[in-house]
């Protein structure tokens, strides 16, 4: 989900939070659900903190305890909302859906956190959503003139209303009915009083699998929020599909038209924990085979590979590994960063002060060094990085990249810059180069990237099996709200600052 | 507004709140509007506070920029809500309505803080509530039927969704079109983008009176908040009145039928604040000239007459001014009682503490008192004051109480306990009179109390000119959802604890 | 206690604290002790809430458990501090000595805030006082050249040091020692693993009582916290006497030379709860004495008297019941302030804005009206309720004061503004009525004082029984800090803002 | 400096403290001082934050602006107590002194956050400590006997009391008087309004260094605080040297008797920041060492080598380079842990739930995994992470220790377990491996840990140049405190739960 259905193009994002940076494509949620257990609560929050990475603005949690619906939803890690046995306490029953949120731009008011809870005329439903809807301003117009009052600015909400005017009978009717009518990239948890539902959009963009742990069944966004609870990795949801749990078990449908699978690459690039499999593919080790790829597609003679810590370390190591050169930490990470920090006056920002990252003088200092990263997004941290390597003395400084150039924004439920403040959107290669400071710079080619994701042939221009839109600006969904020319204000009530 | 559209008939009231006196009755809730000035928030603040007395639960205030609402709304006081100017500063605009909600039960979580919001289709639109709907929960049902999702469980929000779906245009009719489907006591604000709209049912049970501050219109519960900020009395908003005030000015219509007007009884006993003028009568006024009622039906020969502070007081001077008793505080009240206090352990309690009040003991010892209440609702602090008084040495103890025995819970917007926890319910002036320990009980007769008011004939049983439905039992508008058999469950979502 | 051994001259105080009315004295300390109950500190608390009154900046418990003592202060009002159980819980013990401490200016950081407790050779020792040291900044400046370190900025530490130093033994002859040298005006407690003391200075400047509740002794500032507990008060604590209390029951000796007594009037005439016994005197009767007299002394032809609330009542019914003129409440309060509130924009401001108070115009419009009130210091809060009365309607507005003029400021414990900000050592009271804008104003005489306080023969100026230098300039204990000419700095360390 | 002067040998830890890995040594404390720049306060915040890992409980730090000390002492991260510029506002001036705190027992309450600040005769005094003092228990006995009251209980506080006692002038004297009183490990950073010193004791136990930036000098633990605001490295500050800033500049006095270096080796293979050099060693470089020495004298056969993250990394790719086996992330850290997380029932708790780390299970299901730590403490963690890895598939694990076994606690400022629960005294090292559950343990040898740190004839018995007594029981310093048979309560006030 996102704050608006419309791209952003504008995002006044905080700068001050730390968990923010703005140099990296960002994802927007997770989900976790459970159906059949005593502790639910507890389960959903373990599975919420081993997917922190995929949200860190705000988390949320709906129980069902057989006669009502508990929930508790606030700003923050998970680890500091339900860290709490007396809050975990209050979330009573034996199903769950849980969703971390991204700190995103404007909507970050209270009213967006999820899941959103409503009732029906069939009685409560809990609605989680990771993905974005490309016709959900179109849709809300619509609905509100019918006389549809929306209490937050997601587009998640349409389908809520969508669902509470349809006609049909039983909730999965009105359910399957609702869809129909969104376009987009979704995975979705539903949580009823009866039944915990599943669902893939029908090219399966954003990912969503299936656990098992004892008598209970898990659905989530990936499967480090299995291990975490000792749960055991299933499958996939595959595109289209509904999946749906209760008393009687685990049931599958596949109501919509069958489309060829767009999952999201840049799940294997950045976005997924090194631990999970994704797709069928361990992450850590596709890291590692862009990483060789990269090596054999752009090899440079030097002293040492160094990764930009953390996300570049394993394609780092498949560099290293590939090459020949040896990995040495030659950039230190500070993991205590807290919650905000020092804006420093002017003077004191121009000394160059690093909250974050410190050169490891020793393996630099008159060494010829290839710095690995996942991605660049507007250059400004690798600037910074570069700066740095040099000052601690590097002899020649080489930036290699485990991902095509990105020129294009998400509309799919990431959290992208406008396309005028991508490097790549700006500049050639050699620009680049120029700009981030460095001796020579090189992207994997996006036929590299297909062969190491396990295409020999590379990338098949008409068919291609992943969603690659922000190397390519090849869309496979269409994109209803952009083309809409009217006035896009959602609300009338401005967010809170 | 109140929370549940049906009465409650087991509020399970926090104990703790030290605002909270269990044993008498409250009212729920104080509007304030202002159109026309650049200040509105802090006016409306202002405002709000000068009215704490009619709820100390939570606030909140939207406000209109010419662009956008903004909205601040908070569990507290006023003055610890909005007391910072950083606060009134993010509620820019030249209108504002705002909201003081009183400690009700069950339904405290935050999303039944008024103002409400919603986007409708002609644009935004705030309401705020005093009263009580009769026939919210069958509405309700009914919305949820055709598809309205709810996001509170006050019966305010009926009204919206009324409003929504209405197909009339402009915004007043529909307004018009969702109130004539609407029963029971209510006085609202509405703020659009265009106008400030006050409105009193058609019966007037709920106050709500017009002012003026230099170009500034103001409509709000009691003339004491016009005081607090300077602003002129104009006049009471009359049954049945809506009240519009835009850029041209302030106009009035009538739409309902005309009906005989029942004002609230009890607002002139204890809810108003004694400075304020309400349907042309001062407060303070009125409580004398009940004492002065009482102490001629029930003269009782006595040393001194003492007021059950604070409300006590102006019939307390009454009565000693008709009789030529004395006036004296013989009760003295500690008003530094912080949010919460301890709740003593058990043999700690029965050494009898006070953390409200304490005896005078000059005034008291080997004294026959007269001590004079505005009402008995349970019974229990009257009990305790008496059993203090004894213990101070009092030779007789004789009660007098400013109000009829109140019989009958209210339905209107006022929060009352049950039926069976209402001393007068339970037994007779007598029973009454052994239960709280005194030498004598006596209470101002239903006609004494309309003589009291100004009408020299007592009360007119075919034709009463108050709402006095607590003392008689005589409701005048219908109880829908009390006669309505079915469950009540408004949401299946739990309230937090 | 007071932060600083001098009297401070040019207090900063916070404007924005609801409590600090700044044209009133303000008393400065509370202090409640027991020895031998299992709920001591649970006692304690409820006792310095009953003294809320005399200091509502900060308040501390200490309590000894037979083996280590407790300690929690904060700052706030008691209730806010000590009403969880929790906290109550892990004040373990069988006797407790608490303090509360008025809003002062400059040493308000937490290491101010009593009782202070210090590890000693003979084990641990805490204090609490409530008063003013006349000589105490100067041995500070010695203690600190000896090598003592201080850790706060009150007075009260010197004592702690004197004691640490004393070679005498046991402990009460270390602490005779210690008094021996410091000069002012003070009762004190002290809590060791033996025994809880009560001392009160030579003169008996500040109040202290002792009461009983079954095996429990109390010792305490008023006898309004032994009522809140259900105690028994048992006598005052004589001037210049040490009490004891172990498990060996309470003895009492008096190391100091006999001194005359020299309690301090303004207790009476302010300070003290009216439901309060002090000094055999009971506060509420004394203030109606002084009506009284005050209306013998300068009558007025009105028609009716009307207290400035709250302080003003008892006196007003005095002179009401003298003149038989009407007691009416002519200025309504709002007790509901918050903890801070809105500083209004000027133009707001200039609107007359009355978070406090408000007219009761029904009983002020075309009256002569007589305001009653206990004391005038700076006069602005007298100037704007003047104001108030007269925009409501008054025809005449006469100001009589239960109180001579406030010529001078104290140095025994109350914190007064500096003397030129003191309104009658500016004019005579020709005017004073002017600068408040009263048609007459009249202040009780100092005679006419000591008369209503049961001297018929008026003050003896060779021998008065009362501290009155706030009205007379007689200052019966020696300023020696006042007259020393040295910088003044107590730390080098700044105060929080 | 550590809360008690004795060693704690039954430390109640707060096991919820997600920084508190109960299975590591911990440093106690971070030193960092500037002298000569208008942003004092903002370069130490930066400074603190970047020695984090040394302390994360809680933070101060003292500034002195010319006339005033300012002060600002809290528990939490540097980053959230100094991150708001209106926090670092306050505390104006151009020198300053900071301290980090770790998380220990008893002596958490605030009254023993560092510095700590004393007003003397010659002014105000603010001291930093880090280390441990082994005779301060003695002389806090001595020094209450003569009249000094503590306001902590830290063993710090005993220098304060010396210098205020000490004859001796000017302040440096007074500070070298002292110093020759005190025993014990430490470096200390003391501000005056004249100068800023810094202190090593004369074994140079724990580290401190000199940096310059533009005309600022700074003093502080590891040079990577020099890093951060961009400062030149000057030197170590020598073991047994004072060094004096001031307007003058920086000159250095050593007035105690010289000594065998002694410096904690400890700090090398642990606690230090890897991109931080220590007398004259880069850390990273000597980890990576120390990696190569253990491979070199415990190869194992295998298919992977695998660090324990973050702090195995370094030697474990010295051991991968060595060896010729491949490194791999084998184990990912969940960098997300909050301030606190659920504590889950124990149901829950036995599925094996892992906060922080998971398995990579592509790298290490089938494999032959060398898994690589800096030490064992007491086992647990070590004995989880096996299980962890085993239940991911390894067919064999290996476990190889960049330390020898830690058989002793330490006593010179680093908080380690009593004795009984250090795995290495109550095990060989098969029972060690038997009791982690791995197929073979090895440590590095003394020896070898010696040739790592670059002295190739390994440990010269007769005169070690390191303090290694956790391994060897060999304790350069005498432990006056712990020798002395008395009982040792320092404050008879019990420390907040």
């Amino acid at each position: 989900m996102v704050s608006g259905a419309a791209p952003r193009y504008n995002p006044a994002v905080n700068p001050h939070h730390p968990a923010h940076d703005l140099d990296k494509f960002h994802e927007e949620c997770a989900l976790f659900g459970i159906y059949g257990t005593s502790d639910a609560a507890a389960h959903t929050a373990l599975g919420l903190h081993a997917l922190q990475h995929r949200g860190q603005e705000a988390a949320g949690i709906v129980t069902f305890d057989g006669r009502h619906f508990h929930n508790h939803r606030a700003a923050g890690l998970v680890g500091d909302i339900f860290g709490e046995q007396s809050v975990i306490a209050t979330l009573k029953g034996y199903s769950a859906i849980g969703h971390n949120r991204y700190a995103t731009t404007g909507g970050s008011s209270d009213r967006n956190i999820q899941p959103i809870f409503a009732d029906f005329d069939f009685g409560g439903l809990a609605l989680a959503h990771n993905g974005n809807l490309t016709n959900a301003y179109l849709l809300r117009k619509e609905l509100v003139r019918m006389g549809c009052l929306f209490q937050s600015t997601t587009d998640t909400e349409v389908i809520n209303h969508l669902i509470a005017r349809s006609s049909y009978s039983p909730v999965v009717d009105r359910i399957i009915d609702a869809l129909g009518k969104v376009k987009g990239a979704y995975s979705l948890l539903m949580l009823t009083a009866e039944a915990l539902y599943g669902v893939r959009d029908p090219m399966g963009v954003r990912p969503l699998c299936i656990g098992r742990l004892e008598d209970a069944w898990i659905i989530t966004s990936e499967s480090c929020a299995l291990d975490i609870i000792g749960a055991r990795f299933v499958r996939d949801v595959e595109p289209g599909e509904i999946v749906i749990v209760d008393g009687q078990g685990l049931r599958s449908i596949k109501p919509f038209a069958k489309q060829q699978r767009r999952f999201c690459v840049f799940e294997h690039i950045y976005f997924a924990r090194p631990d999970s499999k994704i797709e069928n593919v361990g992450v850590y080790e596709a890291r590692k085979r862009i990483g060789m790829e990269l090596a054999k597609e752009n090899p440079v003679p030097a002293d040492v590979i160094v990764p930009v810590p953390d996300s570049g370390v394993p394609a780092a190591i498949g560099y290293a590994q590939k090459s020949g050169i040896p990995f040495e930490l030659g950039i230190i990470r500070n993991h205590y960063v807290g919650r905000t920090f020092i804006e420093p006056a002017d003077h004191i920002r121009h000394l160059g002060v690093r909250l974050k990252h410190n050169a490891n003088r020793a393996h630099i200092d008159g060494k010829r060094v290839v710095l690995v990263d996942d991605s660049i997004v507007r250059g400004t941290t690798s600037m910074k990085i570069v700066e740095m390597v040099r000052s601690a003395g590097a002899k020649e400084v080489h930036m290699r990249i485990a991902a095509p150039p990105t020129t294009d924004p998400c509309f799919y439920g990431i959290d992208t810059p406008e396309r005028e403040k991508l490097l790549a959107s700006r500049y050639d290669v050699a620009g680049m180069a120029k700009f981030i400071g460095v001796d020579s710079l090189a992207f994997i080619s996006i036929d590299g990237l297909y062969r190491a994701m396990g295409m020999p042939g590379g990338r098949d221009a008409a068919n291609p099996t992943f969603c690659d839109a922000c190397f390519t600006g090849d869309y496979p969904i269409a994109l209803d709200d952009l083309n809409d020319t009217e006035d896009r204000q959602l609300s009338f009530l401005a967010e809170p600052a």
